[in-house]
């Protein structure tokens, strides 16, 4: 056995209201840090970094508790609210309409990173600001091997912050369009090339229901998503799929992972993501067995062979 | 050996002015038959159907005829005009935007069907019209299988009849998007199934840059698109696709696929259109060895195999 390995997270927790043309939830547990932290809990222990507001109870700590979630680096903001997401979607369930966003204890959030959390083997940078995400970096001393996340409202009004924190990690997550527009690159292999350029060793473009393609300096790997016949609610998704991607890493045991270690991982990353949107917010992965989880790998085996 | 195979494909034939981010065309061969028949013919003897006009020379009959395409059943219009189709693509290159369309000879064309044409044990109806679909197919009464391809426009303006010709195909070929607006049903698997119910045994939806997905009765596969570093112009790809998927099937001699077979030749659709897409019109195809394909069926293999 190698030694405990460890998966530190950062990013929002968040209550969603969410509407899909599968039915609704006025008021779910949600965020990038907690689809990822459930997610990755079935490969790795895994510890959370962010702030919730007097309105995250006994109940929401449960929920990752009961997944061997560490929440003992969840900050508590006495007489805060935690962030809170109204959106909904349409038939075309990859486009998420945002009807309100309250920031709430997010907006004034500075990570602060207990030295458990700096110790840990994995650090994965959800969806912050590039500067935030870049001082948790380097407090996170003890990371073998970090990735983070990104969207386009940082692309747009923080470039060159986010391009500095793509500097300094070892893999990044993000939506092929979000490559694109970052790059300036329409050639998806050439805009993974130019993220490469930055630093990291390891893209993944993220493609919703058409699945995820990783870049590598050796080579590349791509998988469709898996066909499901229940789509209820897409939210999480992607954190999910980075759950199941750096969980299943960090269970390795080992942090210069080859392309038959990725290959893995973007099926175990895959998966989770399938799960994920499977029933509103956290309710489906909540309730997964880890014999669920390696059945649907084998889902996967079956819809892409070919002899 | 089985006995000698042959397939025949109705559709356009056609001169395209093409302009994309990386170059352009004035005039380059093209048209749902041409692109279809070129990449069938690596696989199976092909017989195009489909008008021309006195432009359509004797250089354009060459290429065809150099791939041992069967051309006697091509009509040539006295004083017509070709097919001619002006279009540009942005950085964008799963978004056509047409500037120009003049269908010339096309806007009349009755299928004459040869008793050679009839004769063919596979048929192949490209995107025209649906009653002449129904025509054809009635007529080609040898037909062992049968596939279509359609587009909005007559889902728009000819949705009976469009029914009514899945209803007499074994195979429909159509973009995802084309799926779901036809069968008004979001999730895939759910649509291709309504497909399925008017009578095909075989769904094939197809994807753009993210590959192409089959639905049968009895189980489903998924394909990544090829990740190139040149693509230059999509134009055909969609017909490339479908030659390479119904030409491999017609090399089987028979006609009863099975799920193994139809996932190989999803495998050969998808090589022929990354062909299609690494050069202007047929210009990557028409210069292509056997040998070529197969290695790149080999980079589908490295591209998706995962342990």
């Amino acid at each position: 056995m190698p030694d405990p390995m460890a998966l530190t997270v950062v990013g929002s927790i968040a209550f969603d209201a969410v509407r899909t043309p599968f039915g609704e939830r006025e008021r779910q547990l949600g965020g990038s840090a907690v689809h990822f932290a459930l997610a990755a809990s079935f490969f790795t222990d895994v510890r959370v970094v962010g702030p919730v507001g007097d309105d995250f109870g006994d109940e929401e700590f449960a929920i990752l508790a009961g997944h061997g979630v560490e929440t003992a680096d969840i900050e508590r903001v006495e007489g805060g609210q935690t962030f809170f997401w109204r959106g909904h979607y349409e038939h075309d369930l990859n486009v998420a309409h945002t009807d309100d966003t309250q920031l709430n204890v997010f907006a004034d959030f500075e990570p602060k990173i207990s030295a458990e959390a700096a110790a840990s083997d994995l650090l994965f940078l959800g969806n912050i600001q590039p500067d935030l995400q870049r001082q948790v970096r380097a407090e996170a001393t003890g990371a073998k091997f970090a990735a983070l996340d990104s969207m386009n409202l940082w692309i747009d009004i923080a470039r060159d912050g986010l391009c500095a924190a793509i500097s300094e990690v070892d893999c990044v997550l993000l939506n092929d369009a979000e490559i694109r527009m970052l790059t300036e690159e329409p050639n998806l292999i050439l805009a993974a090339r130019k993220l490469m350029e930055l630093g990291p060793s390891t893209v993944v473009a993220k493609r919703g229901e058409y699945g995820a393609a990783l870049f590598t300096r050796t080579g590349h790997f791509a998988l469709p998503a898996l066909l499901l016949e229940e789509v209820r609610d897409p939210t999480g998704a992607g954190d999910s799929f980075a759950g199941g991607f750096l969980g299943y890493l960090d269970s390795l045991g080992h942090y210069d992972p080859d392309l038959g270690d990725l290959r893995r991982a973007m099926v175990y990353g895959s998966t989770m993501a399938s799960f994920n949107v499977e029933d509103f917010g956290t309710e489906r992965v909540r309730s997964l067995s880890r014999d669920e989880v390696e059945a649907r790998l084998e889902d996967f085996r079956e819809l892409t062979r070919f002899e």
